[in-house]
């Protein structure tokens, strides 16, 4: 018999609240002899005021025996900026070589856009993890002096850029339009982008269907409004992608219905799947949150656990769920996820 | 007597048309008693074919002994990527050390914008120019094998980006509104991040009368597509800079309208203004471009120099021209260049 054994990671602010419906939706959608075990972590905010800690060596052996993660948020404004990214966040996502970090963006029927007319978004970013200016690598002399001087090294490796450009070229193959779009800043930096512009081109000939471009990062922010439905795979690197994903969700419907997938595509690390949208302190405990980020970042994880099917279900109860918003006076978020689980059920 | 020397550079592509029309509206909006001298130069792709050079001490020497440059347009497709944006657009910002990049973006009425509802974008984004990821520090080992490893390292100093949030500040002050914004991703890189950060609140202690926010880059986008008139000024890192000008462009009107200054306060050097568009290949040679962003970049440059009347005279034809546009034919190149003309002039 069938099984999901999931880590569970509320975290800060609305984390608590969108998770418990995304568990929700999850145990409506699983069929009967799916047996779903979950664990609750506590990491986030409230432990690092407790203990100082954000995130153990005993806490990752804890979450390595977990065939996947689900997690609602984690910031707060009582902790110095960096400290839980750092700490927690992007600790994780090293330990556990989470190098495909899968955001995509499809702007549902019915759904609000702060676009002119009616575009066409349907894509998906495949974000690298684990390298460029986010390792850490850098420093700072002279701190706090008037000869401070402060560094951020982009590390990116031909290992690391290469198996996340074979993700995403896998990924546009799967697609029927078959593009893949390079989004980088190779004119200026020059080491990294002709590392990155040179892999491509060498993956992309095994990849004769697959129609490919590349595209200043700058350029890439023009186009994702003007011509959003010009895009169907983006890879890039993991600072690009954490700029432009963002701006992908802002296009097509907002943060509260981006979902994004941290994966270990060979499986060696559970993948953690979370909404792109933070703890928002402002509206937390106030059941205003949408859940429906988290709800579709449970579908991610599914397709990624093979439930391909369920998977569809949500995206579906999702879609219909949005569909029918309009008009409507504003639901709480147990209630949002309260019709999303008979949806998904029924 | 007054007197402009000016230093021309049109450059590849559709450079050599807008600026043509921009030299037009500078001659017809000054009066009798300035003297307008100018020297072209052909710096760019022609150059860099002809000779292999894309920017000589000589050239920087020469350039040195005038008041200010006006460029058009640098980059053609026949030259690898990267050797004339490094080798001449980012040595010149370097050499004459211009650390204010000056982009205002401003939605004029009649304007269309990619934005639904009437958005109200009236903010100037101050980008640091001589440090960052721009700085071409970094390296490649081991380059086209397996085990390369590229390197790009970002460098900030307490010096560059206190010269850079002054100066941001100085413009907030002086503006109606008074609300700056720093623009960073200091959750993330740390160690420049808190350099910024630091410098920013210190520099805010002596200007009590603007009001300050900081925002993640990734947030920053967000925010630029959905409530782009919280916006007054905004300060950032070379790179953030880079990406967000070209968003700012994009809501408010496009790259076609967008102009920029690199500017050196102090005088040491000549500022430059260009037009926030590139060289345009596609359409170069065939009257079709807009040369507003030119005229917009003059307009930049006279006011740099002392000329705010004529500057202002400038902006007020290009309202005119541009509140006009709507339901006409399009118009040429240099249609649009003497229309700009006779009302700068009337
Ligand atoms: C919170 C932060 C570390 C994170 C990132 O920059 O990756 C977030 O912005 C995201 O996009 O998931
Ligand atoms: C062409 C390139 C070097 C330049 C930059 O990245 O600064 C351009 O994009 C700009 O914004 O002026």
């Amino acid at each position: 018999s069938r099984s999901i054994n999931l880590a569970v990671i509320p975290g800060d602010g609305i984390g608590q609240e969108v998770v418990a419906e995304g568990l929700k939706v999850l145990s409506a959608v699983l069929p009967q002899d799916v047996k779903l075990e979950t664990k609750e972590y506590d990491f986030g905010a409230k432990r690092y005021h407790a203990t100082g800690e954000t995130l153990t060596d005993a806490d990752l052996d804890a979450l390595k025996k977990h065939d996947a993660i689900l997690l609602g948020a984690i910031g707060d404004p009582g902790v110095p900026s960096g400290v839980l990214e750092r700490g927690f966040l992007l600790k994780l996502r090293f330990a556990f070589d989470h190098h495909v970090n899968l955001r995509p963006s499809k702007l549902l029927p019915g759904v609000a856009t702060p676009l002119a007319g009616e575009p066409q978004i349907d894509f998906v970013v495949v974000r690298e993890g684990t390298e460029g200016p986010y390792t850490g690598n850098g420093g700072t002399i002279r701190k706090g002096t008037e000869h401070e001087v402060a560094t951020e090294v982009s590390v990116n490796t031909a290992f690391g850029v290469e198996r996340v450009v074979r993700d995403a070229f896998a990924r546009a193959q799967a697609r029927p339009r078959k593009k893949l779009a390079l989004i980088h800043k190779n004119n200026v930096l020059t080491f990294a982008g002709h590392l990155w512009t040179n892999i491509f081109n060498k993956v992309a000939e095994e990849f004769p269907e697959v129609t490919t471009e590349y595209m200043h990062v700058d350029a890439a922010t023009i186009y994702l409004v003007t011509q959003p439905e010009r895009f169907d795979v983006i890879v890039t690197d993991n600072l690009f992608g954490d700029i432009i994903t963002d701006l992908a969700a802002a296009v097509s419907g907002g943060i509260g219905v981006a979902a994004s997938g941290n994966i270990n595509p060979a499986g060696e690390f559970p993948s953690m799947f979370e909404p792109v949208h933070g703890s928002a302190p402002d509206i937390a405990g106030q059941g205003k949150a949408d859940p429906t980020a988290t709800v579709l970042s449970v579908a991610l994880l599914l397709r990624h656990l093979g439930y391909e099917a369920e998977a569809a279900r949500i995206d579906e109860a999702v879609s219909a769920d949005l569909s029918e918003r309009t008009g409507k006076p504003a639901r709480s978020t147990s209630e949002i996820g309260d019709a999303l689980a008979v949806r998904v059920a029924g």
